[in-house]
């Protein structure tokens, strides 16, 4: 499919996978993107299993409804817990999640066979990264630290605040104060990459860390480039479109934490997926 | 009704409102409790009034058809913006919200007319608080504070942590430097109870707090005690049933920093609210 400009979707629970969309668009500025965020029923990180996987499939049918070529799952509980299903649901529409390409970008990484991961207690209590590194390499030791508060902090645009850094010193310190600690972090939050500089003030200079929005959008731009799913877009036609299920008012005004630059709350569409 | 034996439901999207039933146990040692936290869609905080409004109507749904005597709306939130429509679909069961008493009892406090509030982004928005003291005193001062990530630190255990007295600071100490602070605090969330002593080190001692779930209780007292909805239950049938949407496990460890005591997982029945 040379030139198939139909667009990319990207679904979240919430505003956080814009840190997804965000390093989409400056990797693949020809592409159009969908982004839907499931607002009304955020966060998924504390939901069941099952709950998660009923709520992304009805986000998923809408970002097919609009005609997407690929689905990026820019959710980590929901990647953790729903790709087989989404994945099967959605067929031939191919899914990428974002813990595949966290975790054999920290694999790539480690040198010392120790890699920590920060997640929702959802995504750790699944253990998606740990199951998928040991897929990958069986001698590399993972740790993971749930780090529920940091999502609040992120989305209240508490980027470097002295109640972040606290609460990074208490989910963080203790990791990274021994000699055999991990030199490698994954974020495996997709409202993570926004309290970077603050993490990095904790854990010291040494340790590596894995942005999983960025290694997401280098596995979309590889598998559109391996011709599998149609060349890219080379029209000028790139940008997204969002839509969310509540409130385009906070969806804008925290999202914009996300995305990096500003949204316009008018041009938030909001939907119901219930009768999807 | 004299020795009306039937139980009284307390509904809250989470594990918040424990704390409301946690002051009802200790008031109404006789009553029984039917105590329903929507978990599987909290928070309530960050929606709009309409999802909120269809929400609360389905819990408390379930709340009548265990033939309940009196709803308490333990959410701030769902009392803010669903209250009259809750009022309206139940009668005749009667429905108590939160902000009524806790805005009542900030006016009984208040001794230089001059009030905070602290609650959620939602409540904030909604300025039930602030309609609520104005309708009671128009003389009286209102300063709303959203502390939405007081939320969060609540629900992980952080009562009294070096990231809960950052926030406090960040949320409350420019409220209360000057000479015309407000004198009063009102806690408009069923989380913050629990933060109370981080709270009270930030606005010093001589700023009243009202815990609206004290304010509550004797609120439900007073209604049952006045005989409309029959007097209170002599029999010795006290304690709590607990209904969750979602994840007995998470609730009962959650829970439990609100209840003010262990919960027993496998006593949490999981409850699907969307057919009704």
């Amino acid at each position: 499919m040379p030139g198939d400009d139909r667009p990319i979707g990207v679904f979240d629970s919430g505003m956080g996978g814009l840190t997804v969309l965000r390093a989409l668009l400056a990797r693949l500025p020809n592409e159009r993107f969908v982004y839907l965020g499931d607002t009304a029923r955020l966060p998924y990180g504390t939901k069941s299993p099952e709950t998660v996987q009923a709520y992304a499939l009805q986000a998923t049918r809408l970002l097919v409804s609009e005609g997407v070529k690929m689905v990026v799952v820019a959710c980590n509980t929901a990647s953790a817990v729903a790709l087989r299903p989404l994945t099967e649901a959605l067929s031939p529409v191919p899914v990428i999640g974002v813990i595949e390409p966290g975790a054999r970008a920290g694999v790539a990484t480690t040198r010392n066979n120790h890699i920590a991961v920060i997640a929702t207690e959802g995504t750790v209590k699944g253990a998606a990264y740990a199951r998928a590194i040991a897929a990958l390499n069986g001698n590399i030791k993972v740790v993971q630290q749930p780090c529920q508060v940091f999502v609040a902090l992120a989305e209240e645009g508490w980027t470097n605040s002295p109640a972040t850094r606290a609460a990074a010193e208490h989910y963080l310190g203790p990791l990274f104060k021994n000699p055999s600690a991990p030199d490698t972090l994954v974020l495996g939050c997709t409202h993570f990459p926004v309290l970077t500089e603050t993490i990095r003030k904790v854990i010291g200079s040494k340790v590596a860390l894995v942005d999983s929005a960025e290694t997401t959008a280098i596995a979309v731009a590889d598998a559109l480039a391996s011709g599998r799913l149609g060349s890219m877009s080379v029209t000028n036609g790139g940008g997204a479109r969002i839509f969310a299920t509540d409130s385009p008012e906070r969806f804008a005004r925290v999202g914009a934490v996300f995305l990096g630059r500003p949204i316009d709350a008018e041009t938030v569409e909001l939907v119901d997926l219930r009768a999807l």
